[in-house]
């Protein structure tokens, strides 16, 4: 489906739409309803259990979206977190540079300076995508941070919190303190980042308000022990960078261990690149021929990260590749600058070494760009058909509940919804229309099981107490005890969990 | 114990603490560490399950925290939702106020006008609370909204919500799109909001961001049909106004089918009501004797409620009742002022009635407020044992696993936190120091169980495979299949749901 089309049958099935939508909507926001909530909720835990259940050591915590504005200047952000625009002299559009160069220069103009720039808007000609004008201004930066007046005086500035990460490093000292005083230690948030993009667009794909859940591993550089046998034989679609410069656009498969024994990158970097291409291929189920590992050169990623792979899925509704998470190597960037900025040592003493500042590995995901790669992928139409492929731990919805005669079934079967609720399985009833048409929403809602209660259910007979269980992908259906409902659903509806290191 | 010294142990604990500490905090906001992120999102799923899970026909959304200008503009938020401050002329302390004149007006200012207020700041001789100087400024309105710059012009203006409640009314139309066209529909949210309060204090009682659970139940007021008979025997402890007015600090017990029969209060309100008492109740885990509904009069509750009481609970740490929550008629002024502002008709068609703009029943409740009284209300000393007597479906970690020599027992017991995990049971691991030490460390964090592996465990003999579980509250021990722990213990760890109407 294309993204147009797409996007209108999630706002039709109430999975969102945008924003104050009866105002005429605010650009680059947008409101989950029902079905978008719920999904949204379990791809978040899906990701807590799987990449705060890797280590013992791993915590989720949630620090306050809002910053003060010696954070932002300590972390970089207030001086280098911009976006280069340019103001049309004619038509006053402001528009993104990398926007306004799209044609000429498809690559982005991540890496250049303002006056370079400038320059190739000048040489080669660039034009306003609003009227068409060559009359462009100087590109200037634009601060996407959004600012609050904070306090009663007008004096004190804070702002959103850009990305969830600073509230991580804000919290390292204090997370040590209370924790076993030992590396690795990692400090997990999902929570929204807010950022005022100048060109919001590609529905969830750039959002002025959003969803990251992201990890950051503190960790001793002299040594990150990791269970690498585990991921040893996994093969990483990787698309590096000597192979993007010969430009191929397809990853090609890599063994873990070959990396390693090669040199080519560091075992705690591999086994946590493993375990992340896991959780895009096993947990949220991507086909695995749509996913890249695309390296970062260092021109691209940011001057502290030492190493960065973007996971990007081709997704149908975008036309490619689309990053939907990242591994970031981070070194010890972000605790020195917040040890300059605060003016305390963040550096920690582990029993047995030395003091030392720890290095991070950052893994990062954005979870409404999931939530829409979700529907991408795993939206398929099968004849007049619509069927939301989702992994049953994903689903909004486990499981529909149906009388097949609303007047002479209803009780039992809201008694059996209320009975799946309590333990703890998303349910819904729904007594109208025929079975298929019921068959078809739950469908296109992505509800793998759907139980009906008819008359055998209730008269006295071999099948009573008995309900037709019915599985979305394979359509087979079959007669089970309603009280074993809870026992058999319930181990396909926990996300996976990797063994802990 | 008193607030200081609770907050001491949250912090110690890592419940939470200051935001951004190492700057040295940013007054009126907190994070959560690991205990806190667990437990908040814990109570957060209870709400969810007792409240949305009243009805098939309540759902829960979740609207972007951002709102443009239009819409605090038709809510009445951008001209009313103010504080009146005073600044004092001779230090320039700003302070609110009704802290200016605390002690000469305990009742607060609400309902009177800045003129009222400047008149009893100048007659009675209020002086500033900071140096002490009676030369005060004239009141003056200051508005509580975050204001941000949306978009890249600079022209465009938006607020960071002030209550979540916005968004359920945003969403009505599409809400009553998408869903089957009955009332009531019921929409809520969970979620930030954000408020520019002049005077934070009390820790998570007055803060700059924080988290409501609202739900928004739109319903016909020709009739609101509900299944009384569930609370007719319900007795509420009620606080009304003409009580109130006599000097009574303490709540009456009164029948909520009386309250209905002597038509003092509608039917589907009491209803509301009676399900709101049982979750702080018998869900939260309040001691009835603490809880009281405390009606507000006509001049303290906003001019478009048309019933309210707030449900209080007496703290220890705060010295008396404060609000956690409240019930809310606020009949349609909230669609009425959007369909204005707007220009959309927010009214509705449901089958087989005329049109009619809904009335909305508004319950909200305070997450984080809550967390604060559950620990205020659930920590007890007993001798040298601090226990914090969580409900176990409340508890942040429901249960710690002990290898009781951690070389020999761990790796069965690594398996088994592994188990439990995966069957959604939230568990630790500790390995460190004597057992005692391990279960005092679990008491004082709330876990209602603990397991403990020992060499009876692994060897053979009759209790190969059993582990010893032991009851934080009875203190009891007894050995146990470890197999059998997960089915034992899910029961105790799935929040309560009323039955559906």
């Amino acid at each position: 489906m294309k993204s147009d089309e797409l996007f209108a049958l999630l706002r039709r099935r109430g999975v969102l739409w945008p924003s104050a939508e009866i105002y005429g909507g605010a650009q680059g926001l947008y409101d989950y309803g029902p079905l978008g909530t719920a999904l949204k909720r379990r791809v978040e835990d899906a990701w807590a259990a799987w990449f705060v259940g890797l280590s013992h050591d791993y915590h989720l915590i949630e620090p306050a979206e809002i910053l003060p504005e010696a954070v932002v200047r300590a972390s970089g952000h207030l001086e280098n977190f911009t976006d280069p625009e340019v103001t049309c002299e004619s038509c006053h559009a402001v528009t993104r540079a990398d926007t306004v160069l799209e044609k000429i220069r498809p690559e982005g103009v991540d890496g250049l300076t303002p006056v370079q720039i400038a320059e190739i808007i000048q040489t080669k000609g660039a034009r306003c995508p609003s009227c068409g004008s060559t009359s462009l201004s100087v590109p200037r930066p634009f601060n996407l941070m959004f600012g609050v007046d904070f306090g009663v005086t007008g004096k004190e500035r804070a702002y959103l919190r850009p990305e969830t990460a600073q509230g991580s490093y804000l919290s390292f000292a204090r997370m040590w303190d209370v924790g076993r005083h030992a590396l690795p230690l990692g400090i997990a948030i999902i929570g929204k980042a807010y950022r005022n993009e100048i060109a919001p667009r590609q529905v969830l794909f750039r959002m002025r308000s959003f969803t990251q859940a992201e990890l950051q591993i503190f960790f001793d550089p002299a040594g990150f022990p990791v269970p690498f046998d585990r991921v040893r034989e996994e093969m990483l679609p990787l698309l590096r960078v000597p192979r993007r410069e010969a430009g191929e656009e397809t990853p090609e498969l890599v063994r873990a261990g070959s990396l390693v024994d090669s040199g080519a990158l560091p075992e705690f970097y591999v086994y946590h690149l493993a375990h992340t291409l896991r959780f895009y291929r096993d947990v949220l189920g991507y086909p695995a021929d749509r996913i890249r590992l695309f390296e970062k050169s260092d021109t691209e990623r940011a001057f502290y990260n030492k190493l960065q792979f973007d996971v990007e899925v081709r997704l149908e509704s975008l036309g490619g590749y689309k990053e939907l998470g990242a591994v970031h190597y981070r070194g010890n960037y972000d605790l020195t600058r917040h040890s300059q900025g605060s003016g305390k040592d963040l550096s920690v003493h582990p029993t047995g070494r030395d003091a030392l500042l720890p290095h991070v590995l950052e893994l990062t995901f954005g979870v409404d760009r999931n939530v829409w790669a979700l529907a991408d992928t795993h939206l398929t139409k099968e004849g007049e058909r619509t069927i939301w492929k989702l992994p049953p731990y994903l689903a909004p919805v486990a499981v529909g509940v149906f009388p097949l005669i609303d007047k002479e079934h209803s009780e039992f079967a809201l008694g059996l919804v209320d009975e799946l609720a309590f333990a703890g399985i998303p349910t819904t009833y729904d007594g109208a229309s025929s079975i298929g048409k019921r068959y078809a929403r739950m469908d296109e809602a992505g509800t793998p099981f759907c139980v009906t209660v008819d008359a055998e259910t209730l008269h006295d007979g071999p099948a009573r107490g008995t309900v037709t269980l019915r599985q979305r992908d394979s359509r087979t259906q079959e007669r089970v005890p309603a009280g074993e409902l809870t026992t058999r659903l319930l181990p396909f509806l926990r996300p996976p969990r990797p063994r802990r290191a």
